[in-house]
């Protein structure tokens, strides 16, 4: 992450963006009668979505945990664009949402494979929890290590 | 719905609310592995209240596809506040909203049973499709006369 | 059902069966592409049966985990007979099966509720094992109290 | 396996075997509060499989529906062996089991991916209906056909 002047950092400082991508395939259980998607199956992907960036840049759920932390949702929103049929397979593209607050905030778009149309989009929020179930209100140092790790904040 | 004033009447307006009260116990396979339910599981709670709220008025899956229409979601959004344990009870309470355009709304309150402790909000927004798939833009003539008979619009 | 003479106690013995009977909706989440309830549906009605049993007869995930046990699965089987449609309501029996091994065995039938008529049938073995995850193969104590206080074995 | 007696042939055809070999990650919302893979969520690891070997051979939902057949499960069995975690990949393995009578019969194995220790193992067994949902007992031509086409029966 190269940076040049005091000007262009910040300008690099709005366009970095931790961004996973995966693929599935919309499985036979995920459809209801009318032959489309269930709208719940969505959460589904946005978790696989979730779990995928996770295992990228070392923030999963084991990571997470193993600090002594849990991340419970606290807020969850999909916006649904396209129906996506049986067989169909589509892309889900996640990306970390930079805020100063102790949370964690994903967006989600998800695409129909072959054409890149977007099918949905959505956002989750987290919370960090301790194992006894107290919500934390300021970012634990592992969670602000993590940040700076990866150019962020 | 008697109206009195020109006053009175905007007050009314706001106050009709059709609703639907419905009990669910957690079932296990909702639970995640934090022993708390996940919260995927709120998807068909809201569900769980739409159908019930349905069958109560007459807007039913089944009501509405007999008339020609489909009714996907195009937004579904919760706000999780309490974590809920397996095999404790909750009670949806499902609201339909007025709205002019050709839309259907619900709000949703998620209770605990015992206290009554608020444990999730959240909406859901359906949109009229016909069955070939089409977006319809106006409301169908069967939900206005729907609208008309519960005191709506 | 009384029956007095020495020898037909032990026909009695046989017949003593503990019994769980529940009702349950199809949920739209349920019903496949189809139209019809999901095969894999069935695995939380069974769960749904088997959880009303604990419940009605103190054997419950909670009272068996307080005891120091979990009663994972080892076997699970399913016979489908007539398909079921979204929205129709169905019955869940839930039958205890003795055993001599340390396994907790039930059957079920699931019937359409209008006419009762059979719409599957199916069975699941569970094994007990400690928090630590260690099978036992002799019946727990608890176990062997629980099935003396119901008249069993 | 190369066999070059006649004799020997007939041998090679009993052992000639249809299989499919995909690979998943447990996700989080298929874990129980236990920590482990839900049982229910293993029928979604045997349609999963199910799924992928109709891509591969021709076989699978839309190419069953295209020839007017649909394909209703009538028996679903499995045997759990080893208890999986959140974030293990498993490997499925889906076996065509050749039998003369109208129906597919498929076996599954399912192994934890680091050292392919058996996981469970299942079958499923499904017949042909046709679209206005009457059972067929003879073999559709089409299979007849497909089996002709893969060397069985």
């Amino acid at each position: 992450m190269p940076r040049f002047s005091r000007k262009e950092t910040s300008i690099v400082q709005q366009e970095i963006e931790l961004k996973d991508i995966m693929e599935v395939r919309v499985r036979f259980s995920e459809v209801d009668s009318l032959g489309i998607v269930w709208h719940g199956s969505f959460v589904k992907y946005l978790e696989d979505g979730r779990e995928s960036f996770g295992r990228r840049y070392g923030l999963g759920y084991f990571d997470v945990y193993e600090q002594g932390w849990m991340t419970p949702l606290t807020h969850l929103e999909i916006d649904y664009k396209l129906q996506v049929k049986y067989g169909e397979e589509i892309v889900i593209e996640t990306t970390f949402l930079q805020c100063d607050a102790a949370k964690i905030i994903f967006r989600y778009t998800i695409y129909r494979k072959p054409d890149l149309a977007v099918v949905a989009t959505g956002s989750t929020t987290q919370v960090f929890v301790t194992k006894t179930g107290e919500l934390e209100l300021t970012n634990p140092p592992f969670y602000l290590e993590w940040k700076k790790k990866h150019g962020i904040g």
